[in-house]
């Protein structure tokens, strides 16, 4: 097979995660104040899409019970997309009583049964029910959707995923309102070639859907991943900021590629993203200092590229 | 440009330099005993080739100062090539008083002045006449010759480099003699476009010599890196396992790409190293218990991929 034929993009969008993904993973709770500052320091970054909390039961996810609170007291300039992940209807009932304060909101499923019903109790026929009735409901209320797959490109506890097994939850998606599918590799089984040969099928099964890549690094693959994405003409990715979250198999693994390695990355290439690095890895150091240790973040440590003349 | 318009190799050569670069770089040495232990587990994971020490003076680099033991008391099958890198002459005869115990000699100076003479104290047309020597010396000995250019792709005191003048330094090195050229992204500054870009120009300046692609993680983009170079046709590489060494800038950062993160993506593509991924991290889980630290391989942490389903 080629090793990626395409020319790559020249501006991607990113979707910054952190808040949510990256929040809802720490074992101690993060204050309030803490989370409406860092994310009014990533809504400054530049950065075009931002998911800054999810509407889950308190006694759940205890991490994020202050989701109207962070909605309501964040500032963040008009120019960025806000976001928030909906479980089910339920959730969805407690956002939209904040409905101006967000643009979007993703929806999650996963690819594969065993993976499903681990997460979230159901089979994927069960969540599929519920998560249609959700964007069905988000578009009537004039929202931006986006549906995410979870292990769309392996799980540990099924193996291979076929690929028409995702697109075919994927067209599910679209057909209910989404109108952005992401794809997410959950647990970081995801190889080159097989996102190299992922992605122009995608196009091919999801004619008119935006289509975005969540890549994890947990076996340090993750910007390999992200080059075969974008050598297949994907043009929108999510990552975290200080390489937070993820939901790291096994515990104390890497979860989702950071943000600010990707922009690195991205920049380095001649990508545009939009993105001021410098400010980006200013969101990051103050999220190592209110999390009180070393994030996983490569360029939060070594700091940016510098190719003028030092010496 | 192209993402990379080439098949995939379906093999490629990895010469592990964990216990040269790696042992080199560790503030405490390392015993002796722990050293011959490692490379004995590593020359029975399959990697073809092993870079075991380094003949450099004692007084400036303590950590190898047992050169000459670790070469005598290592075990090593015939079928994985040694090699030793040598600094300067003084260094070859050193090493030649060992001449059974090793295949290949590994030479270095940088692209860049500022690098060079920092590195050792030279400038690079009077490291191009030792080096140049010592390579001429090696191949009478029959010995097998590479030579390794740093900061190819950049460098932090002068910015870019200009790949003619690395070819150009590349040739001298073939003509006397190396018939492998390694090119070293010291300190993190490549990137995969610019990776897609320069090994099919230095196929074109340096017909008949290996090339060897040698990327460090320092933005987390050197499987990315890597990546690229496999789409360029590169079916050589360099990488240290447990991800140690590569003379991290700045302190702390990290340096090498980790051989069970570069081996664990090449498996999931498909592209052999006739490498045991799981001999190999039982040899980083051994480095791990010698030094006494957490490493920052991804792999070691997070085990293979296993697509066997589990649950």
């Amino acid at each position: 097979m080629s090793a990626g034929a395409g020319a790559f993009p020249e501006r991607v969008r990113i979707r910054e995660v952190g808040p949510r993904d990256g929040f809802q993973n720490e074992p101690e709770i993060i204050a309030t104040d803490d989370k409406v500052r860092l994310v009014d320091l990533l809504a400054r970054t530049g950065v075009p899409r931002l998911e800054v909390t999810s509407f889950v039961r308190a006694d759940v996810i205890p991490q994020l019970a202050d989701a109207a609170q962070v909605l309501e007291r964040m500032d963040v300039p008009d120019r960025v997309a806000v976001s928030v992940l909906i479980p089910n209807e339920r959730g969805l009932e407690a956002a939209l009583a904040h409905r101006g304060r967000f643009d979007e909101i993703n929806v999650f499923l996963s690819a594969s049964e065993t993976h499903n019903r681990r997460n979230v109790n159901r089979s994927v026929r069960e969540s599929l029910g519920g998560v249609t009735r959700v964007l069905r409901r988000g578009r009537e209320e004039g929202l931006r959707c986006e549906g995410v797959i979870s292990v769309a490109f392996g799980d540990p506890y099924e193996g291979r995923v076929a690929p028409d097994r995702v697109f075919s939850i994927a067209t599910e998606l679209a057909t209910a309102g989404a109108q952005e599918v992401g794809f997410g590799d959950t647990t970081g089984m995801a190889n080159p070639r097989q996102v190299a040969e992922f992605f122009p099928a995608a196009r091919t099964a999801l004619p008119g859907v935006e289509l975005t890549a969540h890549f994890h690094n947990t076996r340090g693959q993750g910007l390999a991943n992200v080059l075969a994405a974008l050598g297949a003409g994907v043009e929108s990715f999510e990552s975290s900021f200080g390489e937070l979250g993820g939901c790291p198999v096994p515990a104390g693994a890497t979860g989702n590629i950071a943000t600010e390695d990707l922009v690195s990355m991205l920049h380095e290439m001649g990508i545009a993203t939009g993105i001021d690095l410098p400010a980006l890895l200013q969101a990051s150091a103050a999220a190592r200092d209110v999390l009180g240790r070393p994030l996983g973040s490569h360029t939060l440590l070594a700091g940016p590229v510098d190719w003028s003349p030092a010496g």
